[in-house]
């Protein structure tokens, strides 16, 4: 066998779900039926109600790149593998893969005035796949993947950034119960927020 | 042509199909639509209906994950290809690619008074799984494409370790027909066990 | 840049293809819903009716992973790469995309008393795939992509089975308009028979 | 870690995502349902009547395709990295991502009196895709991660044909309001003639 990256057909699994997963997300947008629109008028109203669905897929795509991105640069500080690693990984893919299905849910009902459960189940979504990133940060450190000193420490950081995300979507999760469209907000612009800093996590 | 791992296609095959059937999972978890839904109370009384499926697909994401991980280690036990292997990887491919199928059915009528359908079918099909392991396996010895004699006795382990799979996943569909809640409830617990026990047959 | 393949990126768009195709094909088939669904017995009744759509999409998956294996023995023969040559993949990829809806077609209607549409349009796409076959064989040869003159002549001898499909499925398409079920269960058989031929297709 | 191009596993996630959006064209053209048909010619009558989704799925997978072998032709020109330049090629894969959605549009609605909004839609995704081309080549340029001079010239003019689709559909998605039928036939015509003058752009 050719010597090749201990964990290169783990990034493939990844790589396979992070793609697919953004890419489903397109699916749940429904096309208006021909039988429900009698005009070019009203096939132009049912496009714009479906502005929605149309901001949760952007925002749920800039949540699956932004993963992959780090995902991307986390595995790069690797250079061994280990069987928890990869059930951790595991987990981790698993709230990756579930992320259309919230999605759908919160471009249904954001917009109406029962928005809570939606919002709510987005925001613990992310929770979880913050609390799967904590384990797949700790898991590297504590198995000694790590392919040095640094790296070790760039895991413990990504780790807490994990930490902090399962901390911040929990709480918005709690909030939206009251406050739904602010929660929703403060999401989106926490992911604005994330997409100019995950720059920094990232190794040359 | 630069020098390859014989199996490096068929190991991204496989591993697009195991991505793939993976993240299909959640196509079928049905976000209610708005003309069922009145206030905030009756959507999360929807979303509370989901819970079976949403269990149906943890099963099913820690099956077809498991599935990968001793599809990836026991490939490393092989460093040549045969046409005959390469089907019996297919068959396997059939059995992991129809996994969605069943998990929406069992997610459908787990909770119903009619829940022997679904969970005979489940069973049936992991039952499948594993004839196709113990192909997959037996097919890697038979034609000598084990890198080593350990790695050979390894593939023949994995073998009988399907063969197991396949007499209990048998018997817990039969169970099914009388009893399909006890089924379906050892189903769950074998994966669990698998999740520990699947570390062991890894190679480093 | 260090050297790699190059068609490494085409194969691996191709497998990406390949593997999508062969793991939709389970999505249309329909889980029945819990309103129709009164019994256990019924439930049953309702899975044994799926039995065409099962058939069909294990026609399908063969055919889909068959032309697959048949591609990466093809592309083994090829050190070179062309536009064209990459645009005839591209005609061939369109006609595996495209599998999943005759598929559906099929399984929805062969068992039923209006076959002939289902099993002409089936045919029709196998006799499509197959002069994609050719043009993708006939390219190889004519750019001078072949790695010597031993594959040269494969790729002919591939290009001939392509042809010898094109010819093969439209005949049956146009048997299928007076003989549906007699042409659908010849296309089952030359599967079979290709299950057994490609390995001999293939390059060690 | 073995020295991998430093944009490897990014080919990767674009792979997959273009060959996923490519072969889920197909997921949204819908059999129809036995209920609905009558008789064999009645089937008939249905399939007919899926000519226009057929060919928005046709030219869909075109533009998917081409748009494939460009960003093939484009990441030969580059041997670095950069954030930037990742986060660049996330908004083009969105734009590719979407594409299923405005080729069902196009395919329900084009052969109606109501195809204005379809026609426009689909023609404002092929502008936002031309815009995010432009930012992958000038991102490319700017941070200086062309291969040498020649790459940094070629980058510079697949900007500017991005520069020029973003211009041409712009105006095409503008001349739908009044005249779409006119207008979709212009797109339909300018992907032929990409077909053809891709290969001019490509690398050897």
């Amino acid at each position: 066998m050719p010597p090749t990256h201990p964990n290169a057909r783990l990034e493939a699994f990844c790589d396979g779900v992070f793609a697919i997963a953004a890419t489903l997300l397109v699916v749940d947008i429904r096309v208006p039926t021909t039988v429900r629109v009698d005009s070019a008028a009203d096939l132009w109203l049912q496009l714009v109600r479906l502005t929605p669905a149309l901001l949760a897929l952007v925002l749920s795509f800039t949540v699956i790149f932004i993963t992959w991105v780090n995902h991307h640069a986390t595995l790069k500080l690797i250079d061994q593998s280990a069987t928890s690693f990869v059930y951790a990984n595991g987990l981790l893919l698993l709230t990756v893969a579930f992320v259309p299905f919230p999605t759908t849910l919160l471009g249904e009902y954001v917009a109406s005035s029962d928005a809570t459960p939606a919002v709510t189940v987005y925001n613990a979504v992310l929770a979880a796949q913050g609390a799967a990133w904590v384990l797949v940060c700790r898991t590297a450190v504590s198995k000694g993947l790590a392919t040095d000193d640094r790296a070790a420490a760039m895991l413990r950081a990504n780790g807490r950034y994990g930490l902090g995300a399962l901390l911040l979507y929990s709480l918005l999760a709690v909030l939206a119960l009251w406050l739904p469209h602010v929660a929703v907000g403060i999401t989106a612009v926490t992911w604005a927020f994330w997409l100019v800093h995950s720059a920094r996590l990232r190794t040359a």
